[in-house]
């Protein structure tokens, strides 16, 4: 007789904590193509990019939330959770990694501020496929139909197919009904960003104090990027690295010999 | 008569904190090349990442902490330094931002986990060359003597020279003494990260709580690696960039056409 095949190890994190209902969605999305294991932050961590936590302990407990699914919270960033379920839960590697869904968009430079792509990273880093998802609807009661349906169907592509053992895809869904998306696009990240402008106010002291707010502007013409797709109805696939040398400009330094 | 050249605008910040040893030692490296102006965290932000802030607001404080020197510290991230620094402090793009000196090791992989060159990435996003620096020395006692050294020639350097209006260089300076380190290096990230594991107590209530500690390890064989400069006394300088686009793979996944 034919030894069973072990299902795929399935790790999901996030960064809008384990009660965001993007997470419920994932979850979904993904339970009926192996073992999923959760192990998520306790509170909302937006913004968090790549931080770790170096100077307090952290606390990391099974939690019943999802039906028959195990689950684990953590007082951590979404980078703690990923180290935490590789140290501590896994008795091997996860076959995959997938972070989100995001409430909010991660496209174009958001990737380096994002807790979702920082989680994913940090498993790419540790050689388990990754995948952040992201909808471009920042609102809890958000309709994550069409992301649900994409990322069931690039999940399952990604187990299927030996890509890289570092894999790591930034996807971002759009926020219009399944009807009006076209499908997906392998895009690159746009130079497209916000323009700040902080929010003065006053405190009933008199203090002044500060709320980031801002404006995104596309600076990037191209149309293989995820800010075009994006726009254009598509589901932006980029994919990531975390070797951030740039080669071009390596050469070029060496070549000038300006530092002695 | 010839009207008389401004000079250049330097804005220093770091993760340490305006009163770790590191930026002061950065502040006196740099004030010889132009007008400095210091924003940083008001306490120390290490492993902060990319984080900013979205969800509290943020206090921003004129402080006179060094002598002749402009200086503001804010409750935020280093990027959140940054952000504030451009929208509401200067008149004009400053020439050139530093960051750091970091007290501890910024190579390898934990480019991305560090406040550090977070904050110089924020502003070469925001087209200011950048440089973070960092020694090898996490002690508040450190010596900063070399480190102050070669900090002041990379900076006269980048200043003098068009390089990149996106310029962003990760510099370590290994924790020796002066006469030991045989210059710079141009290198490339080294494939090196911490290998994880996380040290189980117990509270005084006998519930569980978890420390981050991990050993160092280096998978990368080339010789053009910053971990490779440092282990051998050369002060590594890599160039870095915020586009984390990874084309040779966006190019095979177009060609396979494996996502719908």
């Amino acid at each position: 007789m034919a030894k069973k095949k072990e299902q795929p190890i399935i790790l999901i994190t996030n960064d809008d904590g384990i009660t965001a209902p993007g997470i419920k969605n994932l979850i979904e999305a993904a339970k009926t193509l192996g073992k999923v294991v959760v192990v998520a932050p306790d509170k909302a961590q937006s913004g968090m990019g790549h931080a770790i936590t170096i100077d307090s302990p952290l606390r990391f407990d099974k939690i019943d939330l999802f039906e028959n699914i195990e689950a684990w919270q953590t007082s951590g960033t979404p980078v703690d959770c990923v180290k935490l379920a590789v140290d501590k839960i896994f008795h091997r590697k996860p076959d995959i990694c997938i972070s989100g869904i995001n409430h909010g968009a991660n496209h174009s430079i958001n990737v380096i501020y994002s807790g979702t792509m920082s989680a994913a990273m940090e498993a790419s880093i540790e050689s388990i496929p990754s995948i952040g998802f992201s909808l471009l609807d920042y609102r809890l009661e958000a309709d994550f139909t069409a992301a649900k349906h994409y990322a069931h169907q690039i999940i399952k592509t990604v187990l299927a197919n030996k890509l890289d053992k570092h894999l790591l895809l930034n996807v971002n869904i759009p926020a219009v009904s399944i009807e009006k998306i076209k499908g997906t696009m392998i895009c690159k990240q746009a130079y497209a960003k916000y323009k700040e402008e902080f929010e003065e106010r006053k405190d009933p002291h008199g203090k002044k104090y500060y709320w980031l707010t801002g404006k995104f502007v596309n600076f990037d013409k191209a149309k293989d990027t995820d800010a075009w797709a994006l726009k254009n109805n598509y589901v932006s696939i980029v994919p990531i690295q975390f070797d951030l040398t740039n080669y071009p400009l390596k050469k070029i330094l060496e070549k000038k010999k300006l530092f002695k």
